[in-house]
């Protein structure tokens, strides 16, 4: 499942994270909890397997939680075998709230689950955006053949333009890695992440790409490790230099002027350009601010939620405690001690210095920079 | 070897972590590798297991290792077994040396094994200070009888000066402590790290002495998790509530107004006021002015270096890469893929609040200050 890129430099392989794979009759997916020492596909077969696999962040990464959630609505789909049109939507109602509640700060999973839902009301001859909770019925009930192979190929769609979007934010993205340059980044928005190059990531693809040298630090990212288990391990596969630190060393490389770009992916931006990241986002943005480093962004304009108004207003997820007190299979902390775990933080746009999406580069104000993105991205549809 | 502190709230026991036991010829300590999932006590008897502890962080923390180091010595000398003075002297020079680069950032260790040196050499007749590589020698040797005792006297003495310290430094420091805050912190600064009550924690342990409610986060501490294994556990252990975070947390708490006070030992004190300590200090710091909220060091005189203009003439100790790559029993980052681990970082003075030492608190501008403290411990000694 591992095919080569053929760059230049260390492996230079590139990974394929996640297929649908239609002799199997299911997804093929690297579970990514087993990296960095192991690498394994499974196969999932059932939405609720596909609950799990997001659940449990065997994929992760907004992008790819969007792909791997329509593809999940489409598997429970077939699952449940409905009889008739009106069956379909039934298995719908239940269905997508279901998926979004698994990860329920990812903008992109609740937005891929609608557009696979509004796939199947269009197969359906309904008109209309649909509601996950309150979908909107077809009049005259068509037969149900069909509308999960729609579901299907939505999930397809959406995997696809994620791939293209991602190719364009790394062209974009690049010009802010300059050769010679030292960049920082966390967790893991990757290849690993999208269904493409990822998003932070992609920049540093294109750029070396194009023939610069430059080195990475990654933040390995507690408590999940995504950087050193994700992010150091694709790009040490594309042979690029990348060295692992812990999310504390990173203000002390600011300071002995070791760092010239912190660039990051995000799981939601709001309307006035908060940006809803991986824990520990904030605090390096901070740093950034204090030691006058550039902070980029790059994400794809699925990850926009111009709905909010600023980043509070975005759930932050809780994840359990034991992921901090007993996370590298021995246990970290007393029992008894309880610990607080959310697994994401909000970024204000002011410390942001641009967002990086498939559509261009915003810089502040983001308010009318990230409504004409939208637009932008919305005639294109 | 848990004694029963007799305090209110959770288990509410002091922990004795490393103590000279006559009986057995060892010091007996508390193997910190293996907490929190194991409280054990080892005997050391031997210099080169005492130094095996201190490089292997069994026993850590700056005034904790001052003591360990002088123990470490005396061990040294009773088994070089000197037939004469001149041989006590020689074996010095080859021990002094050889403990303090075990850990060469701390000045605890190098200042408490000269405090042996010197003892021995006053035992002998020597006057004046003497020097590690280049002892001064008594023009008549006396016998080597007595000598290897003079050393273990100087350091129970470090030890229960050391002790004493902690409570007058808990004492200053708890006027830091609001009834009601949240106090976050860095590392171990406590009872483990230390012969007393630990610095930053010994502030918090007068503090509920006093009456005080308040609450505390303890920032993990990557890579070797000090903050969860053992300030988690002692401070659970003395009935405190504390809560375990990931470092990158810290920020984003902060910014949720959920931190009022930081507090943190050091590792070495310029007299300019900058701060060496823990890894992951100097971003707090950064966080902490950026919230505008205080930032506290607390730290023994005996950690005040003042031949130092400024942080940076500190030598960083570079420590394993495999600390971050493979913590706690699972590897962590691909193979191949190198790891920068520096133990320490430089927060300058000017991020600090105040200085919090058992002779007292000092604000900016440090220089004066931290002058006019060390001449007055010079004066009480």
């Amino acid at each position: 499942m591992v095919s080569d890129g053929g760059r230049e430099g260390g492996a230079g392989r590139r990974l394929v994270p996640m297929a649908w794979d239609a002799t199997r009759g299911a997804v093929r997916l690297i579970d990514q909890t087993l990296l960095p020492s192991e690498l394994k596909y499974i196969d999932i077969r059932s939405f609720d397997d596909m609950c799990e696999a997001i659940a449990m962040l065997r994929v992760r990464g907004a992008p790819a939680i969007g792909v791997a959630g329509a593809l999940g609505i489409y598997l429970g789909l077939v699952e449940k075998a409905p009889g008739s049109a009106a069956e379909v939507f039934e298995a719908l109602d239940e269905l997508c709230p279901k998926m979004i509640g698994v990860r329920p700060t990812a903008v992109n999973l609740s937005w891929a689950v609608h557009r696979v839902r509004q796939a199947v009301e269009r197969a359906a001859g309904v008109t209309g955006a649909g509601d996950c909770a309150n979908g909107a019925r077809p009049p005259e009930m068509p037969e149900p053949r069909g509308l999960p192979a729609a579901a299907l190929r939505e999930a397809m769609a959406i995997a696809e333009e994620d791939a293209a979007a991602c190719r364009r934010i790394g062209e974009y993205g690049a010009q802010f890695v300059p050769d010679g340059g030292r960049v920082l980044t966390h967790c893991n928005a990757g290849a690993l992440a999208t269904a493409g190059w990822g998003t932070a990531l992609a920049a540093l693809y294109v750029a070396e790409e194009r023939g610069r040298k430059f080195s990475v630090w990654a933040d390995e990212t507690r408590p999940l490790l995504q950087g050193s288990r994700l992010t150091a391990f694709e790009l040490f596969e594309a042979g690029i230099d990348v060295t692992v630190i812990c999310d504390s060393m990173a203000a002390s490389l600011m300071r002995a002027g070791q760092v010239d770009v912190v660039i990051v992916g995000a799981d939601r931006v709001a309307a006035n350009g908060d940006v809803c990241n991986k824990i520990g986002t904030y605090g390096l943005a901070c740093l950034a601010k204090m030691h006058r480093i550039p902070f980029i962004v790059a994400c794809p304009t699925s990850t926009l939620d111009l709905s909010l108004g600023a980043g509070d207003e975005i759930p932050i997820e809780q994840r359990d405690p034991r992921e901090v007190t007993h996370g590298f299979g021995r246990q970290t902390a007393p029992d008894g001690v309880g610990a607080y775990n959310p697994a994401f933080d909000i970024t204000p746009g002011e410390l942001v210095t641009a967002i990086v999406t498939e559509r261009g580069i915003v810089r502040a104000p983001y308010g009318p920079g990230l409504a004409a993105t939208m637009m932008d991205a919305a005639r294109a549809d």
